[in-house]
């Protein structure tokens, strides 16, 4: 499964370069893991009030091209790797303004904690519905961690 | 008392028209009213963790001049009024690098809430705290409200 | 011409009492206002790209009720004043989540400014069509402004 | 060299886990770089004011432990690689509060890019400088560049 998440570069996202900083990134990665979860059939907010968080454990960013205020931008999520208490998520960020042209793409490594932040296994619900929705793949950190 | 907070402009504050976007002087506000709390003789994390929260129930502001990426800057924060669940700070935000320039000013009326949401009175000990240091005045916020 | 702009709050705009937290309404302000001027026939962008810029002059917000993580919101947008450099937006954030709730109210001065930063009279276009989307009204901002 | 740009965790920056959100810690190397070159005798805002810019071209992110609220953080930042055009930092988020435990690390690549945004060789002046500050160290980017 694919997601896409659609929305307008915010003025307030803008830099002194007059493009969206690239700390926002990850914020709109976030989004698009919450669609994700959404489309998959769970809410995270859901998630939360039963007790069970996901934390961001790693990061990657690349960045393409530049995104501009009022830009329309996708991101397009995936969830490239799964275990019981891991998962792998990628995106990539167009530039529908711009001839969808690639703005960017990133990975993130999220773990499931209880409400003591300690792994913990994700619901088996969940990870049902997570698993029916993945697209294994390699990735940047998946690699680097089964070598490392 | 007058307290005073110095940071420098944050490049990721700034926007497309290379100024601090407005968005950034609450954000500002909260942190000259931390610094106050402590200077106070408690912090506001403590006050959280026995169970009182200070909530933003107003906010307003005015901008007098621009800031730019790497200015230095100043927060003045005073208490201007008191009451058992509500407060007023006011904040006058100065740009060091540039001869001391007005860049705003701004006031906060607080509320005092419990874990639920309900609004309390806050802890004894606080309260007389604040009392002590507090800079009564009209401000703006205050005077709309005896008017309402 | 009263304009409608919705979204989810992100997680990244909620704080330690898992509410959104106050600094965001200005950018959904913003948003809203991008959108106003979007409906109304002209694009911010391409006011900037003419060499004439928006600059919050006043702020003001008022906080009804919080805001929860992935909750819907509507902000609703209305031009409530105009001069050939001033013009004052009013704003409602409603929680589309929680029955249409009211959320916030706030308002903002504009003044436009030429690319040094001088305030500039709107180019004639453009105020003839935010003239036309006009809804007139008192405003805290306005009232004050006037009586100063 | 090593720079040590010391902060504390805004209210603003934490999420609904009480925690500092992940999309802060780039905010906060960008902190540490900026300190990083004015120790290295030029200030950032200069080198844009001359005509180069420095775009984050890659991110890269570990999050070791959580961030709360006032917590006192320093961010150490290290130039590890350096050529005509690239360089990157690696940073160590310690959260001095706690017992300096390590909240995280990170590396980013930059590119010196021009006012037309390709990329353009630093300035010499500006390039020596760095180059004596630089700690030559493989790094995760830089390694996966060579490899690529």
């Amino acid at each position: 499964m694919v997601t896409q998440t659609d929305f307008r570069v915010r003025y307030s996202e803008t830099d002194g370069q007059r493009r969206a900083h690239h700390s926002h990134y990850p914020v709109w990665f976030e989004m698009g893991r919450a669609d994700f979860c959404r489309q998959a059939g769970f809410d995270y907010k859901h998630l939360e009030n039963t007790g069970f968080f996901l934390v961001v454990a790693r990061l990657e960013c690349q960045y393409k091209s530049p995104l501009e205020y009022d830009d329309l931008v996708r991101v397009e999520t995936r969830l490239i790797s799964l275990s019981r208490k891991l998962m792998t998520f990628s995106y990539r960020v167009i530039n529908i303004t711009q001839n969808e042209k690639l703005a960017g793409e990133g990975e993130t490594l999220l773990v499931c904690v209880d409400r003591e932040g300690r792994p913990a296994s994700l619901p088996p619900d969940v990870s049902e519905r997570l698993q029916s929705c993945m697209t294994p793949s390699k990735g940047k950190i998946h690699a680097s961690l089964s070598g490392g």
